[in-house]
């Protein structure tokens, strides 16, 4: 049963894993949507501001009665009352007078301009004196200035942040459509690992990747279901992704790195009937030994047991394919949190390959360096003491001294 | 009752809000502590590794043997066992013996290398050709080489993030001490303001700001608590004050922007017993009529009724308050995400007021440049279309087109 693959390139693999497609649809309160997708081009039923605004606090008048006026030449103005806030205006100015009305408030019928408070005196309690000339429109927003009736305000795909749950409420949108959260199954395996609270004995290891995998599932959106530790046997392994592929939307497993873990984790997914094994090793560096198949329409995605490893290849791979079943938009999919950042000494790398190296930042001369993490791929500690992976080209091979790379904050 | 109060400047007041503690403590698993505050500092009671690993998949041996060896003139050892994944290995390797190892596995009494199974070959079951010579300790992780029984890995104050919940399950802590989330409670004041499920009429508007708080709130991992619309009126107000003082750590209004208003709220603040009044208004645009108060040691926030002042405020006063509620240390509270850009236009401000004006990013000829967004102060859409907050300090003057400045990504 096992077949032969070919390693693919990362690119190669980011162009196939856009056949996945978004989960369907629930519709929910605004108040509950911070970071959820959008499933619907919001539509504004309405104009924002619905009726003419003042941007100031001030005088409601005709901009043609301060023409030409100074401090030393005034407009003289009957002030023929006041708008409250909240309430509507039923005045019609006439030429010649003036309304007050706060910032916010509804300017009346009648008038086109607002004089800010500071440009103003009063004479008696009914006459005004008006110092700066304004032209029309002048501290009033208009009627569908802000938002037009008919208008998107915003797209399917879009990442709810706090000024959209602001917009959808200024224009009465209480519950929106947006896309389920994918819920990703987490499997662990190897017959070394053991539950964090056990005292693993000589030989054996903590289940570390369970931990990582799933806050970073977490992290984007998604909701892991962690389903224990499978053994290294053809019998547990199917089990546990049989489970998975019913309870969830994508399937993740971590596993012994060895050649012969990957072998027997393809040939569990290749006894199920709709699966097509999409890679199966990628040339990057670290998490080659990675495993990615569609299995009847779900991702499954196999990464290497060495938690750093596995942290790298989810970042690179299955945040971008948990957005896809979130339904963010094309362009935001492929979003990394990224800057750039000189080597500060040279780091050897092999053409061919992808390199992801831990780096610590330093601001220096008025640049951005970054320097390696020394030592042996350790457990964990050096991606906790990392700010960041430097990535080096598939057609590098290495970096000198000083030069600029792409940095990937983490 | 009215104090006079001078405006402050923004430094001013971030000296001040310093005062605030962090809030008490709880424990939790470590699975539900993403995005949480360590209250204490994870110290390991183990080495990490416990055992010495090996990095590669290959044999372990004596570095020794292979000293001189090469292609054409190989070391012979005798294969004398093989160590399975998370078994304790009881052999003692002896001079010109291996041991079958793969990545991970234990590196077994005796041997202080490992060669990689590509620099290898079989002559017969028992014996292999090794060509490759290695140093002592090359391909193994010494006990201890990831974290050293005693070492602090984790401090108070750190946001936890997936590889830090990594490096806790290593180390087998499963749970954490962490601070509590902070309780905002949130209140919306205007006679104007109406629910976002109603029609309102001519004058009202709908409640943005309890959306957007709310969600900023949570956005900074506080737990909002909203209390509803309170109209201007002293009663009313204290009412609503004094429920969120008893329910919630923090206290969060937004209301009218004109100094009547806040002057209100102020009295209100005043009359209860153990009040201050840190701040009466902010030498900032967006949102100078700011009130800031402590109020029997709790942070009270008045923030202005426009919903654009009002994110604005809170992004730059009120997430900082949180983030020390919150336990964060002193470093990552004044964290933002920010970068440089470049005036895409002459941009006037005033000296003695710092302006934050919303802005398009785009990059064009190697540089990024930022368009200031037009149009009067909208309600909320111009921020929706924002990428960033330009900041023109308090002792500039405006910037020219070309010249660099802050922006504040959103």
């Amino acid at each position: 049963m096992k077949g032969f693959f070919r390693v693919q390139t990362p690119d190669e693999l980011y162009k196939k894993i856009v056949r996945f497609k978004p989960l369907s649809i629930e519709r929910i309160s605004i108040e509950k949507s911070l970071h959820r997708i959008l499933a619907e081009d919001v539509t504004s039923s309405i104009n924002l501001p619905e009726f003419p605004r003042s941007t100031v606090d001030g005088f409601a008048l005709k901009a043609k009665d301060t023409y030409g006026t100074s401090e030393k030449n005034p407009a003289i103005l009957q002030m023929v009352g006041e708008i409250p806030m909240g309430q509507v205006s039923t005045i019609e100015v006439k030429d010649g007078e003036a309304v007050k009305v706060a910032t916010g408030g509804m300017v009346p019928n009648g008038t086109d301009a607002v004089e800010m408070v500071e440009y103003t005196e009063w004479v008696d309690s009914h006459t005004l004196h008006v110092f700066k000339p304004l032209s029309p429109l002048e501290n009033v927003i208009q009627v569908g200035e802000d938002v037009k009736a008919g208008e998107v305000v915003l797209h399917q795909g879009h990442w709810v942040r706090p000024q959209d749950i602001g917009l959808m409420a200024a224009i009465g949108k209480y519950d929106a459509h947006v896309f389920l959260r994918p819920r990703v199954a987490i499997i662990s395996s190897g017959d070394e690992i053991v539950p964090i609270d056990t005292i693993p004995k000589p030989g054996e290891i903590r289940d570390i990747n369970r931990y990582t995998i799933c806050s970073m599932v977490e992290e984007t959106e998604g909701i892991p279901l962690f389903l224990g530790i499978a053994k290294d046997h053809f019998n547990a392994l199917k089990e546990k992704i049989e489970l998975g592929l019913k309870e969830a939307d994508m399937v993740v497993i971590t596993g012994g790195s060895s050649v012969g873990t990957l072998d027997l984790t393809q040939e569990v997914l290749q006894s199920f009937s709709k699966t097509e094994i999409m890679a199966h090793g990628i040339s990057i560096r670290p998490g080659k030994p990675t495993l990615l198949a569609e299995i009847d329409g779900k991702p499954f995605l196999g990464l290497p047991g060495h938690p750093i490893s596995a942290m790298v290849i989810f970042h690179l791979f299955g945040k971008p394919i948990l957005k896809i079943l979130s339904g963010l938009s094309k362009e935001e999919i492929w979003h990394q949190r990224k800057l750039k950042a000189k080597a500060s000494r040279n780091i050897p790398s092999v053409a061919g390959r992808e390199d992801y190296i831990r780096v610590k930042l330093e601001k220096r001369e008025g640049h951005l360096w970054a320097h390696p993490i020394f030592g042996k791929s350790g457990v964990i500690s050096n991606l906790v003491n990392a700010d960041g992976l430097l990535k080096i080209g598939i057609n590098e091979e290495g970096l000198e001294e000083g030069e600029e790379a792409e940095v990937i904050l983490l």
